[in-house]
């Protein structure tokens, strides 16, 4: 595979995601040089095999901006003022108030555009960077008469280097779409999350998977997500605000359940609920798919859940997806796969046979 | 092992609880006779395993209802007329109103204790039922004077006898609890997903796992959701109006970001976020714990995945959890492996050792 990135690349920033993008570039052969407002994170990063230090007679062709989105428009404009042959890209999660800001600023800002590569962990900072951290995501390209078409493509092929899958939009419709799948659901998580703090253990004693999973993402950086929404806060505000009248009318209707159309307006929110998951898109970027579930019950020990797919895989069936469920206070799994339907028969007689123990 | 329950069970309702408690029940030789107002669904359980048909002579020592929360009371007060010998229950996920009506309204209602297991899949039908549906799982046995010990003890018995953990609640302390763990997530993923029906393909060709998991129980059926809602409203709307407040607070500061103190409130509603999730007990019923990820990156293909757990669980080194992502539109896996941060970095060496491509 050749790589499509060409010349020096310049990180500025080297926590989860610049650390992550020199990772990946370096095992690619592309010379990478990084710095961090931090000399330890800087200098954690280069031990960690992310790039080396920038020198004197560095000539950077593309310039990389990973800071946090409050800073991300001052790095940006110093950057092409600094570096006054590169491309300047950055990777802030909401993209209109810095492009505005470079556009209005900056000399010469044909030469920035900007980015946003939808990977991330919750656990963030130079030691969580990972080279695979974008392999197969969607890399958001900010599409914007005043770039310059040269520059576009740099950004281009530097996400497809990396494993991403580029998307051109214009900033409004980036931040729009990220308002609706990742801002709204974060602050709708950690509003749920909140409500946890009154109740007693006793109560959180009967908590299942549905609460862990509406609440995953409740455990992000809250200063990260401070910067984030605040500056997305126009796009993210109707979202709420229609969110909020809907729960307002929920809430009349349950607590007035007799009176008429109550029913009907729950009814409809539930409904609208089904409709809404369906158009998610699925596994490998396609529709969501209906797979065929097969659950098996193992002990929870070493080597029993290799032994399942090792079965499985000798048979030459490939799993779509795989859930561990820890039943809470026993010491068994339910692990449930998920494969093709046509290959569901083939599947349960092969685990009958090795005698696993099956839902009914 | 011996089996708790003596004496034939009779159950009343043949969905998915009902065929799971029939077909777990037939496995440790109990007699089971099941009934369900609809003749296929009866005849369909029987085939599967779950039970035979009531016959006049027999004598039913426990029945258990296991219909839609709106006519559980009802088939309550007809099975405690029907069987006089027999101690009744149900597993209707509100208790509260059930054990009002019953104790108003049937003779003998001492015989009556109201049980809910806390397990279910998305998807209900007696062609859903399974046997380990209730492995681990709590179930909650109401507490209430006016039951007879011995009626209590038999249902305790069962629980115990399905796989269950019982745990003895109030209905007031039951309805109280699952309104927060269960019917406000419910809720709110649900109107966080009815907002997804406004988008575009391509904003929702952003969508992660944060997305995804938020609202994957908005996929429940509306039809029985209703019914749980109505009936536990008193329980879940005081909490859905402090959630309501709350997002109305933090629309306005998001509307307003540059006013006193919005950043603030902002801040304190994601840093109560982290708080409540880190009191969702984890695996094993203790408290959630830090466990240690390693991230492998695997190709979709399948005995890939098997390889890897075979190789870790040939050293002994024993996963807490394991996700599996996927990458959208590649044909790669990332494999999440957790395990107890002591065994970090042995698994770590043994990875390496063996060539798996792992993070940094």
């Amino acid at each position: 595979m050749t790589t499509r990135t060409t010349g020096q690349v310049h990180i500025i920033g080297a926590g989860l995601l610049g650390t992550s993008i020199g990772l990946t570039l370096r095992k690619l052969g592309v010379d990478v040089s990084l710095e961090d407002l931090s000399n330890a994170a800087t200098k954690l990063a280069i031990d960690f095999g992310a790039g080396r230090l920038l020198e004197e007679k560095d000539e950077v062709g593309l310039v990389v901006v990973c800071v946090p989105p409050d800073s991300a428009a001052d790095k940006v404009i110093e950057a092409l003022a600094r570096f006054p042959l590169a491309t300047v890209t950055d990777v802030a999660s909401v993209k209109g108030k810095i492009l505005a800001n470079v556009r209005a600023t900056a000399e010469e800002s044909f030469r920035y555009v900007g980015s946003h590569p939808m990977a991330g962990r919750e656990k963030g900072g130079t030691l969580s960077g990972r080279p695979d951290l974008f392999v197969g995501r969607p890399w958001v390209i900010i599409e914007d008469d005043a770039s310059e078409s040269d520059c576009v493509s740099k950004v281009e092929m530097l996400a497809l280097d990396l494993g991403a899958s580029p998307i051109r939009m214009s900033a409004d419709d980036h931040d729009r779409a990220v308002a609706l799948v990742s801002h709204a659901p974060q602050i709708i998580s950690s509003l749920l999350a909140s409500r946890l703090s009154d109740a007693t253990d006793y109560e959180l004693s009967l908590a299942g998977q549905g609460l862990r999973d509406t609440t995953r993402i409740a455990g992000s950086d809250p200063a990260l997500w401070l910067q984030i929404l605040s500056a997305n806060s126009t796009q993210v505000v109707p979202i709420l605000q229609k969110l909020n009248l809907e729960l307002t009318d929920l809430i009349h209707a349950l607590d007035n359940p007799d009176s008429s159309g109550s029913l009907t307006n729950i009814a409809k929110i539930l409904s609208a609920g089904n409709l809404g998951i369906s158009r998610i898109p699925g596994k490998h970027g396609g529709k969501s798919k209906e797979y065929s579930q097969v659950v098996v019950m193992i002990d929870d020990k070493p080597g029993e859940l290799a032994r399942l797919l090792t079965e499985i895989g000798a048979a030459g069936i490939n799993l779509e997806d795989l859930n561990l469920d820890h039943a809470s206070g026993a010491l068994i799994g339910l692990v449930e796969i998920s494969v093709l339907p046509e290959l569901e028969a083939d599947l349960v007689k092969l685990l009958q046979a090795n005698h696993w123990k099956l839902a009914g």
